[in-house]
């Protein structure tokens, strides 16, 4: 295993470290805590809290900000953050109007965000969260009951972001990124595994020809190996997948997300987009809005996911658009 | 070799496809040519021009934009664009005040550039051109004569365009430029090499446990191969070279960019960022300004650079901080 770390039982606490000195205009880190939170706190606003293991950098702590994220929990890697720890992220982020959890559907995550819940009940905090399934690739998968929680996270943090910055109530922000959820659907592939530093070898091994569709993003399996092919049946494998959900007619209106895994150069991410514009193209339906990078990583994998976003309000784009103060959201 | 594209010799035309077709809003490609250039085109005020061979997304075309460059030239990859392309980009960037050249020292680069410019001369365009050589690794590399241009060029498109846009004269951008220069220091690192699309194989070898000290962008050899070793150790290393370059002195004031090359995590990028700030903190140097993220990559590349720009000027930090609309400053 060739990394740039320390040791393999610091990679967490080290990275925390180094984001909160990094950016010390933006967040901060709650003492004793695996935590960090916006320094400008949104006196008055609805707080919203996100997480999960580790290894997906930037997510979540890059969404840290002002219009995005009050607060991000960091698990050890894919690893969900313990109930005590997400609680302390609840407290960080609670001005007085109540808190959102923004939860990943994996079965760890699902459960301590829902202990953190109590606890933090238990202190008069009101709390209320929505489950991230967006990843339409496979049902009940390893560590996972229905569907996982992937890249579209990101797009939700961002419109409900940018609702609790304009003041809306935490049911409002409760219904409204439920809605958000529903629309968004997302499918992957991975060229190549990752290692878990704790862990010292690769989550799984592919030929040195092959691809796996539907990859999830700690290495979950998806649903076929397949040989590289190039990125426009790539991209048509991936999309008519997608269309299957979303059953696009001409007019309809989206935001594209190709997101790269972590070891996915930006050139191949826009080469894919391009095949994925033509493929939107084709169906008439309009691109709103396209977000091309690395937003949702599993460490150094190569690979990457393709997430629609279907506009069922034009407002969500200009929600999207509102600049943030955030750490990655560009 | 195993990438997400279609066609070997094609990468670049539909790379810069995707770009086009996914920001339409900030950048746009002059037809028939490689040249991204701004759709807010900045009248009356001089024209930034970059550009290099591709594979270091999202230098640069992911610096056009209102605030930084006018436009960027993408050649093949690893490859200096034509001196017929860059006078296309000379003309697009043109808004009658002049145009400056931002031009990484590779001995293509500066050729073509050079020629591109006599060509605009001949337009009545009036040019100069500022070289970025701020990689001290090694003198008179493979492709160089001198030292190598890398990311701290990503600081120089930042500072001079902050001060283009405030409406400096070509001469004052041109001084800037080259007193920004001349306080930037880099060193990089690989850990695996990349594979040039239409080359099909790795650029260079490097063992499971081995890594380049000093490796250049497009995999020019460094000066020492090593076995991995802690982050800390590595940032010693490095920041040692550097120092000696800069003799840091107690109260001087930086700017750090930790750089990925493309195949490093971010976990990784901040847990060296990290060691930087331990670094520099025992030196009793402030660090005004930390960057860390993919800013200059070498295709798939793991790896990543330790930038350090001395701040002779402390309106560097804010040149560096005022928002712009581009697709990858952050």
């Amino acid at each position: 295993m060739k990394k740039i770390i320390n040791r393999t039982d610091q990679v967490v606490e080290q990275m925390v470290e180094g984001i909160v000195k990094s950016h010390p205009d933006l967040i901060e880190r709650i003492p004793n805590t695996r935590v960090i939170a916006r320094t400008d706190k949104g006196p008055g606003k609805v707080g919203l809290v996100s997480g999960g293991g580790s290894g997906h950098e930037p997510a979540h702590a890059g969404y840290v900000g002002r219009g995005m994220l009050s607060a991000a929990v960091c698990g050890d890697v894919f690893t969900s953050p313990t109930p005590d720890q997400i609680h302390e992220g609840i407290k960080a982020a609670n001005q007085g109007k109540g808190v959102l959890l923004i939860v990943k559907n994996y079965t760890g995550d699902v459960m301590n965000f829902d202990m953190a819940k109590e606890l933090a009940e238990m202190d008069d905090i009101e709390v209320d969260q929505i489950i991230i399934d967006d990843d339409i690739s496979v049902e009940d998968s390893t560590f996972t009951t229905g569907r996982r929680g992937v890249a579209g996270t990101v797009l939700v943090h961002k419109i409900v972001g940018a609702a609790a910055e304009a003041g809306a109530s935490l049911q409002e922000l409760k219904a409204l990124g439920e809605k958000v959820v529903k629309s968004i659907k997302t499918i992957g592939v991975a060229l190549t595994p990752c290692t878990v530093p704790e862990v010292g070898h690769p989550g799984f091994e592919l030929g040195p020809d092959e691809i796996e569709l539907g990859i999830g993003i700690h290495g979950e399996p998806g649903f076929s190996r397949e040989k590289i092919m190039p990125s426009k049946d790539l991209a048509k494998q991936l999309f008519d997948r997608i269309n299957k959900e979303h059953h696009f007619i001409s007019g309809d209106k989206v935001v594209v997300l190709v997101n790269g895994m972590g070891g996915t150069p930006l050139m191949e991410q826009y080469i894919f987009a391009n095949d994925v514009h033509e493929l939107l193209g084709a169906a008439h339906v309009d691109v709103e809005k396209t977000i091309v990078g690395d937003y949702m990583t599993s460490l150094e994998m190569a690979g990457l996911s393709l997430t629609i976003l279907k506009l069922e309000d034009e407002r969500w784009v200009d929600m999207l658009n509102i600049p943030v103060q955030t750490i990655a959201w560009k």
